[in-house]
């Protein structure tokens, strides 16, 4: 059978795969921070030689940010897009990595090989699967199984700002009939999954000011107030003793989780004790009323994702700050409008700010949540590919991250989107010593290829 | 009269006693940063030097820090004692000061001369005022008009580690009848003031852990308890809406302010409209039921210095993060007792904290207020020197800052403290380009020799 063939060359060349991702983890293509604009254009480079040298028609093409990178194949049978990004998240705090966060390795640990480095996961070493899978499809075959488009961003990790204008002028190129996106991770940390129900996400950063300039709380703390006092109220009103959020109009377009999804969701048998346990906590901290695993998948959440004002370093100065700020995101669900919340949570911190302070806002991103329908025969079969694959049955899991693309191929192109991916919940993306199992890699570009045969 | 011959040698001496404190700002002697240790001795040299230049028998004194230098005549009448510091305050950040701090000169402005550099104000030309007015008393007199002991501390800026030591074991030494001491300021900077009444301190810095490391808030976000929201409710908690400090016990000790003080300080007429609007503020921010003059000078106070948590760069994170920080500080009157309350906002915070987190305390100093009595007749005869110097009616002010050296004489050698000073608001100590009025080193030399003629 011709995929054993592919399978067994995907283990071959299991060590060469590796050192092709490592190659492409050094650069350090940090899209969020300008310094390191050059390195995204790098990265874009390596994977537009990359797919070259599969017979890729793949280019480099230029938008306000970072590029994108799109290659066409041509085929027959079915038109699949493969969607990856190649930017990283930053690497701070940089003192708690153990090594520098790119100059990546493979590395013993007692739950078997991982490959360690900032992007080894996200998205980065998920990227690479697919493309892996299709080098060893080719070099069995001679072509890869059907019409397949790549289309990489550069622009994830800040939001994609460029993503929609470019699938908006390019729709008739990038239109096909499914997207499969690598950008998630295997239920618990064991289970295949393909995601079904993303939560959206707004981002929203705040700053007060209260007196012009920073203070001595001698000669005016009592009198003069204190921007981090307002701000620590304000924060703290977001969430009542319910752990419900007090944004008015917040839960509009919340829907009830249909029975079925709910049967299905128990059936899982989620154990939140180790789920929490794993970071050493052990209390559900969502709305008192749901069940952890609608905490984590279907309901809307806040959180206040960094804070800072007055003196932070070492020792004790009595400043009186000028002013505080922080970053608060909100997951969004269902039918939640990002826009209507964002005014909603202006408007609530600027009825409660104090006569003579001010605020101002700085928007990070706002994208609805998506539901994706499993109608499409194509994912039926790429469940058997992956519970043969992984040797577990595959699940239809909801997913509390929010990947706005999945929503833009369906309201933008009409295309379906699939997200299958390989990460574990301990791979600490967006963390110091961001990792990727050996296995996850390994048995992802194996489970490509399995989808790849079976969708054709 | 024998003062007008001292005030005239004052004047005509100015410009060379300006020299001499342009002389004593040239030597870096930052007290809190160890590479400018051999400047705090040389600063140490260059008073002894000065004072033995006055006949007065003064030398360097070690101490585990940096030195003291502790001077004597001899004289009939009462043993006054003045204390003065030395070292100054570090000056970064550099780039916003306009010249050299350590490079000083007199500069015209339209709002006078100055003297500009670091430690112009705080404290080498407040310390300087006294001892030019003995230079000039010696110099039309012959002697001292009674028996001095002169006592400057290195340490002030980095919170005086040596001083309570060193006052215990020299406290025959150093017992005096009255201790002058001169680090303070004009009322709205232009009304002379003899200070009565200072606030005590208390600085805690809180750690509180939630999860074990930082998360990922789309997989996490809901379901883990986010430690900057445990923060924030825990700080938001500290005041309630009227203002007032809910810490248990917190108000235990803190006096009414004596209606003869409370007439007085009506008499100063206030104007917190200006001392607020110079900071863009206007709304007095202190409990409800006070007025502006008791929430700077008698009320305590809850400020946070500080706070911090999560990603706090350029751009977005959505991480969930381990740990939230911030440092709190208390300003204290009365019979408050900072070790009780340091237990008791401790208790506060550890009884407020969800199940699984943790908190960690670290204190960073805990002193009494204090209250100086003004029923030794020496108050009025300085108070009435310096309303003759000034030309206005000299008062009794509190003030917010906290010093506690004042409350080290009283409690250690039971010394009366004298605090004069004539330091302007606008002085920007502990700030870039910290300058000293020419007005205040001049009339303030000529209004320690009224006080000295007055006590004598």
């Amino acid at each position: 059978m011709t995929l054993d063939a592919v399978l067994a060359r995907i283990d071959a060349d299991l060590p060469q795969a590796t050192e092709r991702l490592l190659d492409l983890l050094r650069i350090p293509s940090i899209s969020t921070d300008p310094a390191f604009k050059a390195d995204c254009d790098s990265a874009a480079d390596w994977l537009v030689a990359d797919l070259q040298s599969l017979g890729v028609a793949a280019e480099k093409r230029p938008t306000p940010g970072h590029p994108m990178v799109v290659g066409h194949v041509e085929g027959d049978g079915p038109h699949l897009l493969f969607y990856g990004h190649y930017d990283v998240q930053p690497v701070d705090p940089l003192d708690l990595w153990d090594r520098d966060p790119f100059d990546p390795e493979v590395q013993d640990t007692d739950a078997g090989q991982v490959i360690r480095g900032r992007g080894s996961s996200d998205d980065k070493g998920q990227l690479m699967t697919f493309v892996e899978a299709c080098r060893a499809w080719k070099a069995e075959h001679g072509t890869l199984p059907c019409r397949i488009t790549f289309f990489f961003e550069g622009e994830e990790e800040s939001g994609s700002p460029s993503l929609v204008p470019f699938m908006e002028q390019n729709a008739a190129e990038l239109k096909s009939d499914l997207a499969l996106i690598c950008d998630t991770g295997l239920f618990e940390s064991r289970v295949p999954a393909i995601v079904t129900m993303l939560r959206g996400l707004l981002g929203e950063e705040i700053t007060i000011t209260a007196p012009d300039k920073d203070l001595h709380s001698g000669m005016y703390g009592g009198i003069a107030m204190n921007p981090i006092r307002v701000l620590t109220r304000i924060l703290s009103s977001l969430h009542d003793d319910s752990g419900r959020i007090t944004v008015p109009g917040f839960y509009d377009g919340v829907p009830e989780l249909p029975d079925a999804i709910r049967q299905q969701w128990q059936g899982l048998a989620f154990d939140h004790g180790t789920f929490l346990g794993d970071v050493d906590l052990s209390v559900p901290a969502g709305e008192v009323d749901r069940t952890p695993i609608e905490m984590i998948w279907s309901r809307p959440t806040c959180e206040i994702n960094g804070i800072w004002g007055g003196y932070t370093g070492a020792g004790f100065k009595t400043v009186l700050p000028s002013k505080a700020q922080a970053k608060v995101s909100f997951r969004l669900v269902g039918e939640q409008d990002p826009l209507a919340i964002r005014a909603s949570f202006r408007k609530m911190i600027e009825d409660a700010l104090p006569a003579d302070c001010k605020v101002e806002f700085h928007g990070h991103g706002a994208g609805h949540a998506s539901i994706t329908e499993t109608t499409d025969p194509a994912f039926e079969k790429a469940r058997h590919a992956l519970s043969d694959e992984w040797n577990i049955p595959a699940a239809y899991v909801g997913c509390g991250g929010s990947i706005p693309i999945a929503g833009h191929f369906q309201n933008i192109l009409g295309t379906t989107p699939m997200l299958v991916g390989f990460g574990k919940d301990d791979d600490q993306i967006h963390s110091p010593n961001e990792k990727y199992d050996l296995e996850s890699f390994h048995k992802g570009i194996r489970s490509w290829a399995r989808i790849l045969a079976a969708l054709t």
